[in-house]
């Protein structure tokens, strides 16, 4: 395991580089479900796990080709293909490696969030090289519930590795106001005594353009936290989902960009990866369609 | 996917039936990490993944041998295999088999939150069966921070077929201040507002024994918090970790059990597992010892 850090950039500073040359702030979800596959992968699906994961494997590095000039990173949803087992966490695999191969960055959506020991395990997993074989994945998201030993050894692999995080802070669902809404002492809510945390986390992994490689997740679907969540993390990336199946348009995000225009990047993931099943042609042409046409939209309502 | 819930027998009365034929009320922690394993299986660890995988597999089913008389359950921390990828994937899949086939409960470690489409993938990977194959695990450890839609896809899988949760709520390390213990509006702490949503997501799955198949985590290492958890959620079974190496005692659980004799479980994972690290016999023979001697300490201080 190699650790010189003269040659590591930091996530945040890749992720402007890639924000700029391609002048898009899309992340593309990768949300693979056999029963919403092109036919054509479908039918291979049905044979078992292990061909239901290749078919998986094979869709999503179809995405991924499609989607690669349009978008800066892929967020594969874990539970995806760990609904697969050991067949599905091969495809990951093979999903994460090919996405970094063609120049994507891999947000790896795991929520994950553990005790110290335990979290040192999944930042080797997710985020650190193993011997020759390079990291899984640039960053993964996170779940803040346990607290600052959960987060030290992700915060390690950001500072050894260039490993990005970024942690649930509000949420795009219903239920996120069961426990992110609940009212402190000072009149606040929960999610915003989070933030005030991922702030601190954040502070020393500041990179050459002012942006933390500690992150925050924030749903698109409640816009008034964006602005909120801007303020209280100034030097975080916001990744923000919710955009598309879930309900909320690019103009609704805008304020989350006045940090820089790469200091918040916009998930989409059925809208664009199942955009084949509202038009009549190609799956992987209705994808690259899509993605192209919400990058310029995310571009122009980011204001940069 | 047969759906027969005729013979569907609650989580909680699964569990309640080990506690009195075993009279234990112990849950071995299965954290296999390769720089501890015994000399034997740490050589073929170092050729490569695959290898490593194997041996963690080999451990872990010999752990699982020596404690089956002694614990009702064992508790694969999903991270330890996590960290090898898919070859660890495939020898968590052997271990949570095999510990099924010699009659014990598993409850996979994996702490799992995400909103409802995803927490559906979540559930099926580890709590459903999948045609012909049985479910991985028998209960999964949960995270609350996403609020119910992340969770009701796992308690459509307790009702249908019979599997059982714990959510997090006031976890064993030290972080668990930062976010669990913020102070709400009300004077009470976040967990305890947690504790009582935990309580009314399991009041439809209330056992014969009058226990719920949905409980709750609360570290052992913070005793005062056991008996609020206690009297929030009368009717949920607790999982208590820190005993052993965290440094709790059976004695700072014995509040837990004020609900009956399998209202809470003790899990002990390191002191047990590694129990041959202080001791010169097998490593096998240790666990069994360390595991039959907690498991009567735990049952005393229970006091049933």
């Amino acid at each position: 395991m190699t650790d010189s850090r003269a040659d590591i950039v930091a996530f945040a500073d890749r992720l402007a580089l890639a924000v700029e040359r391609k002048r898009s702030q899309l992340v593309v979800g990768l949300d693979p479900r056999i029963d919403l596959l092109p036919m054509e992968l479908r039918g291979e699906a049905v044979l078992g796990r292990a061909s239901a994961a290749d078919a998986i494997s094979r869709f999503c590095k179809g995405i991924v080709d499609a989607v690669a000039p349009y978008a800066v990173a892929v967020k594969p949803q874990v539970a995806f293909f760990e609904a697969l087992g050991s067949d599905g966490w091969r495809a990951f695999e093979e999903v994460c490696a090919y996405a970094r191969e063609v120049g994507l960055l891999v947000i790896a959506d795991a929520k994950r969030g553990d005790i110290g020991s335990t979290a040192r395990a999944y930042s080797a997993a997710f985020l650190e090289p193993d011997g020759t074989a390079p990291p899984l994945a640039d960053a993964v998201t996170l779940n803040p519930y346990l607290g600052h030993d959960s987060v030290e050894p992700f915060l390690l692999a950001c500072r050894r590795y260039g490993a990005g995080v970024f942690f649930l802070v509000r949420t795009s669902n219903a239920g996120a106001r069961d426990i992110q809404d609940a009212t402190l002492s000072d009149g606040t809510a929960l999610w915003q005594h989070v933030a005030s945390l991922v702030h601190e986390w954040g502070e020393d992994l500041v990179g050459e353009r002012g942006l933390s490689s500690v992150g925050a997740v924030v749903g698109a679907t409640y816009p008034r936290a964006i602005g909120e969540a801007r303020r209280a993390m100034p030097q975080a990336v916001l990744l923000l989902p919710g955009v598309g199946a879930q309900g909320a348009t690019p103009a609704d995000v805008a304020r989350a960009f006045t940090s820089g225009p790469s200091s918040a990047v916009v998930t989409a993931s059925r809208s664009v990866i199942y955009a084949f099943r509202d038009a009549a042609d190609d799956w992987r042409a209705a994808a690259g369609r899509e993605a192209a046409r919400l990058a310029a939209e995310i571009w122009a309502a980011a204001g940069w």
